[in-house]
């Protein structure tokens, strides 16, 4: 079955052609600035060969038709018929949402009322379904949801130490994202290993410009160190993560800034660039440390301490561990990184390969093959997913 | 020497006068409500007898004043040229104070630099040192700081992921609290057990109304829970402990309050109390549990959950560990709370004592003979180390 994934935002739209019974990439690609000046899309096909045109890209709708045309225009399929169903990455489904799901007009203004969770990226989401629905009118949609796979954390995992109101009113609580890598990546990591998925205890680190670790137990997520937003938890790129939620009074205080300016910034302008002041590119800062800078010696220490203390956390809210995955742009590719996390689990048992953890962008097996615990690189592939959760739920149709 | 301790909050003074060669606690008590109506003072002598007497008590002078009058009359000691030294518990030394000092003029303006980290507790302190060096101008007095253990963390254990100008220009780091009780608990947990403190790696629990975990490393510590203030971390009484930093902004939203308002619940109506909407004492919450009341069994759940992620955390930071000890009113005598956290550690090696593990309130070895990490519950005296620590610098002189 030929699926188109799409994967929504404000003013960009991505999207893969996925052939599910090879897995094969039939063509890939992005719109960008979708209704504002200088828009283009960037087109890719089953041999690498790039297109990039220039054009006025006036709306979604005009985005999503930009693409089917190029899909049959340069032969990824020979008519639209051949695409069977359309996988939509969608963010935030709040507590509704436990598993993907074919798309109607109920889930659609269930996905509305998570807007209030996700402000920036459901109403795009939604804008994109519309879209592809008004150009594809027959062709069957599935939601694949960013919070999905952790919705089977227990409540002590969830709950936070808030007015108990505040949940039961405002859904204060904590939802995880990422859900899609992490149910791909512990999963593959199970085929990988030869491990029974459905008894084993993985923990999963992506780690890129936005960084989530998980806990899967039996195939369940049963935490995760996102939570209400996309802000809690590891050292991003830009974002804090973990804070004293009274750093906030604390700020606003002296730097006579509202609430809403602070976690902008703890958003956009804090993680390894904040600490670092030079780049929240692991990359820059590799180099940088190399030639003694302090603070971006500094700033890789934290965010690698930060991934080291959760793999502590969900090792005792697993009971141990079988393995731990890294994926994600640094995860795949900062051996130096995952060498300073790994070094400190010897008393788990693990013993990193150093030879073996050179593996850069493809999976590989990083621990000796005496470690009690098993440590991976796995490349994550969330488009993938969709296409397989879009081709199981339409199948049975 | 007998040494007496003072902590002085902004409207209460408790006092111990210590006997430093017995470790005696000769006379304690504490002056209530000054500067209020109904202020009272009450006083427990060496044999346990109490004394409770309503009295104006205007001023943190005033109640100096009572305690040295009661320490005479009731025979704590025959003149008040007995007492050799007073120790002043102080809440916040911020960056300048890494261990318990002599206090004079310079050390008093570092305190009142440090107000900003500690608004409420900082110049409570100073007042009550004033009011002592009032009445016993010839009496060395010495500075022990909640701060001053944890001031060994390493900079990747202490920085947030913010813009490090916060650092810089308004001191915004990890500071750490309890210190005093976690340097009292890990010193006797290694002398308990036999172990060189100064090759040892041990977790102190300290859980009470306010709750603290703390790394502690060849008896320095490396890491804990607390942050710049004492909100973060653990799920406490009526203190929310870790949180998204965004959930301050999305329920500033919706329930129009001020950051400062919101902090404010964070602190003193949520926790256990939050979750459970009942009560921040665990006796309340366990008979409630027991009872079947739902929320207050996933408030102690939370509780013990948030625990002991935060000692699976702390052993990959420690690389292992030796010890885990609890203390603290919750960590010496909820049995229940802490089977919940002890049963998870089975990966470590740590095997539950259940006969052992009833002590409540007094030290006691509650893992089994042959569990390969310890778990011990110490009872905590920081009143007793503020002596010590008072006793050591003023024989110096």
């Amino acid at each position: 079955m030929n699926v188109l994934v799409v994967n929504c935002g404000s003013s960009s739209l991505k999207f893969q052609l996925i052939q599910t019974s090879t897995t094969k990439v039939l063509a890939s690609g992005i719109c960008d600035r979708i209704g504002l000046d200088g828009s283009e899309i960037n087109y890719k096909n089953d041999k690498g060969e790039k297109l990039s045109t220039k054009t006025p890209i006036e709306s979604h709708a005009k985005a999503i038709q930009l693409v089917l045309q190029h899909l049959v225009d340069k032969g990824a399929v020979g008519s639209l018929a051949e695409i069977s169903a359309v996988g939509h990455r969608l963010v935030h489904g709040g507590e509704y949402f436990k598993e993907s799901v074919l798309i109607d007009e109920k889930v659609l203004s269930e996905v509305a009322e998570c807007s209030m969770l996700a402000p920036l990226h459901n109403p795009a989401n939604i804008i994109g379904v519309r879209a592809c629905q008004e150009l594809m009118p027959n062709v069957p949609m599935v939601g694949v949801f960013d919070t999905a796979f952790h919705q089977s954390m227990p409540p002590k995992a969830y709950t936070y130490g808030v007015p108990y109101e505040w949940y039961e009113k405002h859904k204060v609580r904590r939802y995880g994202f990422h859900g899609t890598s992490h149910k791909y990546v512990s999963r593959r990591t199970a085929e990988y290993l030869g491990l029974d998925y459905h008894s084993s205890k993985i923990i999963v680190c992506h780690l890129g410009n936005g960084s989530s670790i998980c806990a899967v137990k039996n195939g369940k997520s049963v935490d995760t160190s996102m939570g209400l937003t996309p802000l809690e938890g590891l050292i991003m790129g830009t974002r804090s993560g973990d804070l004293d939620p009274a750093i906030l009074e604390y700020i606003a205080d002296r730097e006579k800034l509202s609430t809403k300016e602070i976690v902008n910034i703890l958003n956009k302008k804090s993680g390894v660039l904040g600490i670092s002041g030079l780049s929240s590119d692991f990359r820059d800062l590799l180099d940088a440390d190399l030639k003694g800078d302090e603070r971006a010696k500094l700033a890789r220490a934290a965010f690698a301490y930060r991934v080291l203390k959760y793999i502590g956390s969900y090792c005792a809210v697993l009971i141990g561990v079988d393995a731990i995955s890294f994926c994600g742009g640094v995860g795949e590719n900062a051996k130096f990184i995952r060498g300073m996390i790994v070094e400190h689990l010897e008393f788990l048992g693990v013993k990193l390969d150093t030879e073996a953890n050179n593996a850069c962008g493809q999976e590989a097996i990083i621990s000796t093959p005496d470690s009690k615990v098993k440590v991976c690189v796995i490349p994550t592939n969330e488009e993938l997913i969709i296409a397989q959760d879009t081709e199981a739920i339409v199948s049975k149709l």
